[in-house]
């Protein structure tokens, strides 16, 4: 712990650096431009140092030298090692994690299987806060699922939290599914998974969670918390790189009830006897369904074991400082200076970004772009979102980032955007 | 054109190699290993020199270093921008064709959003030469489409083709779609695409083709057929790497008519403004739905050019005569051995991959791997399926692996697998 109190100035920040237990790993990216705060690791994490050698030996030496023998050299088995591997972020067993599709596609599979699961229910809760291409998803499903379902959207009152009251009155017996970002991806709002997983159970709804802005930067526990599907994205605090294919969950005595609508050969028992007439693989497996996107998919793994070796609770533990930090810190300068702290205040229910909304927001976010080589991320309407990602964001990241923030307020340099 | 006769030996082989105007290309392909003779192209295509290049420049420059800003420099715009390529290889316009996901769930995409563009038609037509997946896919959509759907599944009496009558006859009033494999995946025979699209659309029916066993060996014309729909693989002839995502085709004038099923924020209108309901982007970019897999997606582009750049007549009439050159090769050689061609013997009905059965054809296989240094591809019940790549592979190359494949029927050196 820091023995200094705290003073928004570098020296401070730079003492935070020196205690860092996890400063270490900074190292473990490629970082080519020192000048450069990158605060949008919730958006695309960095490049592992790790990754670029593995990437060029799955390139030039397995698909450039063996050629299809690859195939029976770990490429086939891949989705299911790294799955394997993100179920220990996740509080899950080996058996029930796939890597496959993209994060949309794998919930579209999901959602699918939860109706023709629940059959005489006819409702899916879910909320405002939800990340949109969800609720895009849930609309479409719902639409081919048939015209007796519906959609409920538990809206948000300030934009940043949704209270269990006003989910509770929406989960009833109608309820087939629950399906929630578990971390929102505007607010940072983190949900009590165990809680409201229960209240899915209590009426009969199974329960569905979007980790993706969970997943790496706080410990998960599905097995715990009883849940009984996820997907999530390996982009983010996972650092497995732009689009990489994303992961589902489905607990173990949930998947032989539960039927992948894609139906493809990846996902077929005894894929390679190439019988005429689909038989649904064993287990997790089918919940595949085509070949999976192998270059994409090696690079996720690295990341995985980095978390792995920092340890979820130290990440968690140095994320909630970090959090902890930016806040103070727009206290102290940015709050003066027409700031609102659209996240939580509590850390239990905080994810690892801050989003600091501002009238001027949208031409401040372009200002730190352009000119003071800050990169955030911008939400709409005026939320700027700042990713902290504890494997590799110093606390003088933070420092910096927030001096600079005040130079573009100050010195109105967003007035030419 | 070759001046010598045919004769079974070296000699002719390396003549035909030497007057080959693609041969150049080769030089093009990392071939570490000069005495491996790899005839599954048609499985997974070769390594281009130009994808490592590529590649090392996506990994370390535009994820390393320009990190989110990569996705405005060139990533989002990806999916049509090799889509628009690909394009040229299939006779398309430039916004006709995506690359998203895998061929399976394109096929979902494209199958579901014909059947409710045909209200009031209840049979999807194919045939039994079509890869299983596809089989697959068409089986889970019709099941989620709803029980008055019915697939028709046109039997093949010889294994090798399938007559026009036969279609004829499962094609009617009632069929929404017809699907089909345009070069089967076992026997490498091609249907005349325009003589079938029309035979579809003299009932009203969609005609969609996976193209994956042709594009990249052979023009292929999809506008001057009036095709319909269509998808197909990236990683075969197109050598776009293990699992490259793969692409879709809607014909312009369809795609607003069209609703792709699987509503992600990729096909959303106006993706940034975050809405919270789905309204689709304007033409092919609704059929996008998740996030593109930027790595593997970015192999598939030095691939495309190459075939560009070689031209695909010249590369349909390298395969024709390579093809045509191991059929010779299987009248001399092999037949008195005991193999049978299980491909057509008209070229204009052939793909670029030749099926020879044997009794012992499985443990033959395993004995061309293990012991000779040969990768072809074995197909059940007793298909080695030899894959002729124009770009790479050589007139050497075949003569060398009827060579090996005489040397492990006579020596009986199968007979320990």
């Amino acid at each position: 712990m820091n023995t200094m109190h705290f003073r928004p100035d570098a020296e401070y920040a730079r003492s935070l650096d020196a205690q860092d237990p996890l400063a270490r790993f900074r190292d473990e990216f490629v970082i080519d431009d020192p000048h450069l705060i990158y605060l949008d690791g919730n958006s695309l994490g960095r490049l592992p140092k790790r990754s670029v050698t593995r990437l060029r030996e799955v390139i030039e030496q397995e698909w450039g030298q063996r050629l299809i023998r690859a195939w029976n050299e770990g490429w086939f088995g891949a989705p299911q090692r790294v799955g394997a591997k993100i179920a220990r972020l996740i509080g899950a067993a080996p058996n029930e994690v796939l890597v496959s599709d993209s994060t949309s596609v794998n919930l579209f599979k999901l959602v699918m299987a939860a109706l023709q699961a629940q059959p005489g229910r006819d409702t899916v809760v879910t909320d405002a806060l939800n990340f949109p291409s969800d609720l895009y998803i849930l609309q479409g499903a719902l639409k081919l699922a048939g015209p007796q379902y519906r959609l409920v959207i538990v809206p948000s009152t300030d934009g940043i939290t949704v209270s269990h009251d006003s989910l509770a009155e929406a989960i009833d017996e109608r309820t087939a599914l629950v399906t929630l970002s578990h971390t929102a991806f505007k607010s940072g709002y983190v949900y009590d998974m165990a809680a409201v997983t229960a209240m899915a159970h209590r009426v009969g709804a199974l329960m569905l969670w979007d980790l993706s802005h969970s997943v790496g930067a706080m410990p998960i526990t599905l097995n715990a918390c009883e849940v009984d599907l996820a997907v999530g994205c390996t982009y983010k605090y996972i650092n497995g790189g732009p689009g990489a294919p994303a992961f589902l969950y489905v607990r173990s005595d949930l998947q032989e009830r539960l039927l992948n609508p894609i139906w493809g050969w990846f996902g077929q028992r005894d894929q390679f006897d190439f019988a005429l007439e689909y038989q649904p693989g064993p287990g997790i497996q089918r919940f595949l369904t085509g070949t999976p996107t192998i270059l994409s998919l090696s690079a996720i793994e690295p990341g995985v074991d980095l978390l792995l070796e920092a340890g979820l609770e130290q990440v968690r533990a140095k994320s909630i400082r970090q959090t902890d930090y930016l806040i103070r810190l727009w206290e102290t300068v940015l709050q003066p200076l027409g700031f609102r702290l659209n996240s939580p205040r509590d850390a239990s229910r905080r994810g690892s970004h801050v989003s600091l909304g501002h009238p001027e927001g949208f031409r401040i976010d372009r200002a730190l772009i352009e000119e003071m080589h800050v990169l955030p991320d911008f939400r709409s309407p005026d939320n700027i979102r700042f990713g902290l990602a504890p494997l590799y964001t110093s606390y003088t990241d933070i420092y910096e980032a927030v001096m600079r923030l005040c130079t573009v307020v100050v010195e109105r340099r967003y007035e030419k955007y």
